[in-house]
């Protein structure tokens, strides 16, 4: 067992419990975190991770030790990541009497997460909230306290900064995971590597079969490092004022095109908005331009797309990029690289730099 | 103009600026405040306040500083705090191009108040947020950071804790106020007498005609005097983890027979509940028969009702109170007055106790 800890102001501070098992021991970690037995509490979850077998464990460990566990089982997929649906879960959370001392468990990958800790965060003004993560990519969307749904038109637009009481994370639930999913869960620890550790960028690149095949003491690895990388700018910076923006590198583009395609993984449409991002910053001259052949050649190791797809529209590309969440008063913001392990956040990039790497990186 | 402070840690503190004329200079104090002009805000608001004209001021007085002002106006009444309009707002509040250091402003009562503040709290996992209070009872809501909006079966459920940048209390706009809702605001600063200010208690009932008939400085020192103690309270413990939960003296029951009835102001509501609260103080032997008997002639003197209707279902009001927010595993919560000036927070109140107060309190 892996402990990182997330090193908060104000009480919030929680660790990341890392292993093999987990699951099956949520009852007792629970009870180690003070959750009042006397309260109901809500398990939150979507249906492919309920039919792989985790739920049901989750439940007997809690059953176990005593407590009384709700269910809400969300249909798989980033558009479960909508208000009216929280909405949903939530009076479902008020029918079964939930209270101020209940709290929301994320059992799922990064949507569950998402979703389960804005359902946390708003419930009664706040409940506590414990992150279950059992998708690769959920190394990275369960710790640091972003949550939110979106809105049809943008991702992550209604949320809020909860963080989590714990996130354990039982590494066992990786072998249901698809390939492809698993792809996309590298492609975040890669952005990892690409912000602050070039050793763990270049790492990846070399175990990406291994890892991709679960390797069980590599994949452990990968998620301490990624965590710890993950932990350090958050605790540097909670509520992104500053640093923490730099954990959005390739998401920028990223975003626009998981939105505007609707066909990519999370961590596809970010793999190509990182090499994006990449060969912007060599126009921009803050990077050599082998730095940017290398993040290529990462993402195609691991299997992942890097180049932009044709059919989606330049000019909604940019307004999507405009209406960013980073970016203010309708400027576009990118993180860009000034070498691996670098990064540097620019406001006010010129429209036509990101028009001209838009249409080199285009599919062809 | 007078200025109280609320004293929050975290660079959360802020002001309240009571005074004459203040919408007209809204600009301006936005200005003073480091909002900035590169971004587009939103004034939320309702139609009743809409025709009052004071969003015309406001508008005028933004424009006049440079600020760029979008509008979003709510239809009147409790129902308009509801997560479907909250989302209405937010997907708005995103096609008018609003980014992070864009600004929501609330101008309004409680539930423009509530609702703006929801909005505010969530929209891009929270940006700024100016209150304008416009009714009596908003010197109430508009102070301490609770935001939420209902479910249909209960109140303020769906919520989060998001402090204002300042609030800006334009005591001109209570002119067009109508008697009733008068009243209402008359029955939140005597809460905050009888939780903590004896004289102030006796003094709104020694004065409740001037200040009904909207008495310029009568009016200006009980938004003083009941801000000061709101601020207070909020203070010593912002996210109510202990003591803040004294502010819902007259709310355990007092929100069951709003949502009940569904034809109560929220001041009446609260009255019926603190004369109730009163007469179960006695009963639980905290307080003197002659306390309860002060409070509620308070409220009649103030044209406030004292007595539970009697279509309201006992079983539907003891279900309404155990599921309230303050209340854990089910149990009875109640702010229960020692002596006027003072209460303690009971939890496990017994029904039966509960019960013989809604039957002796009955309309009759
Ligand atoms: N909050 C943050 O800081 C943050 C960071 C990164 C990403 N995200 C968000 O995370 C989401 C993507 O997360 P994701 O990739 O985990 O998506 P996901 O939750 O949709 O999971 C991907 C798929 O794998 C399935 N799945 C999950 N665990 C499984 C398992 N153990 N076995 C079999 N199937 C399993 C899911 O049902 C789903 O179909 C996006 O919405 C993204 O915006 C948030
Ligand atoms: N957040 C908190 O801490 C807190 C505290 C107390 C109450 N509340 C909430 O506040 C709400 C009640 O507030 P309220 O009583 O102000 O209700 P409200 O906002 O509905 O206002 C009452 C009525 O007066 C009208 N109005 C407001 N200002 C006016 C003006 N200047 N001229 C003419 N008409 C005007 C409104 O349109 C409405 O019809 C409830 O939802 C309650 O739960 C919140
Ligand atoms: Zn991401
Ligand atoms: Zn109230």
């Amino acid at each position: 067992m892996i402990r990182e800890h997330v090193g908060l102001e104000g009480g919030r501070a929680y660790d990341i419990v890392i292993g093999e098992g987990l699951l099956e021991q949520v009852g007792g970690m629970l009870g180690e975190l003070g959750v009042s037995e006397a309260s109901r509490h809500l398990v939150i979850t979507d249906a492919n991770v309920q039919a792989a077998g985790y739920l049901e464990k989750v439940i007997a460990s809690m059953a176990a030790a005593g407590y009384v566990a709700e269910v809400y089982v969300i249909p798989p997929g980033e558009s479960s990541k909508s208000l009216p649906l929280a909405g949903e879960a939530l009076a479902f959370a008020y029918q079964c009497g939930l209270d101020r001392r209940s709290a929301v468990l994320a059992l799922g990958g990064g949507v569950v997460g998402d979703f389960a800790g804005f359902v946390a965060a708003t419930y009664m003004r706040g409940v506590a909230f414990v992150q279950l993560p059992t998708s690769l990519l959920a190394h990275d969307s369960a710790v640091g306290g972003k949550v939110a749904v979106n809105l049809p038109q943008a991702k992550n637009i209604i949320g809020a900064f909860h963080q989590p009481l714990c996130v354990v994370y039982d590494t066992t639930a990786l072998q249901t995971l698809s390939l492809r999913e698993m792809r996309s869960g590298v492609s975040e620890a890669i952005k990892h590597g690409a912000i602050r550790d070039r050793d763990l960028f270049f790492w990846i690149e070399q175990h990406q079969e291994g890892l991709l095949a679960n390797d069980s003491s590599l994949m452990s690895e990968l998620l301490a490092r990624s965590c710890r990388i993950k932990a350090q700018v958050v605790a540097e910076d909670e509520t992104e004022q500053g640093v923490r923006a730099i954990l959005n590198f390739g998401h920028t583009l990223g975003h626009a095109v998981e939105v505007l395609a609707g066909t990519y993984t999370h961590g596809e449409a970010v793999a190509i908005g990182m090499v994006a991002a990449a060969d912007l910053s060599v126009r921009l001259g803050l990077c050599a331009a082998e730095e940017a052949v290398l993040v290529e050649r990462a993402m195609v190791a691991c299997g992942l797309p890097t180049l932009i797809p044709n059919e989606l529209d330049e000019a909604e590309l940019i307004e999507s990029m405009r209406k960013d969440k980073k970016a203010a008063g309708g400027t576009l913001t990118f993180v860009l690289l000034r070498e691996i392990g670098r990064v540097e956040i620019v406001e006010d990039v010129p429209e036509s730099a990101v028009r001209d790497v838009i249409r080199a990186r285009r599919e062809g």
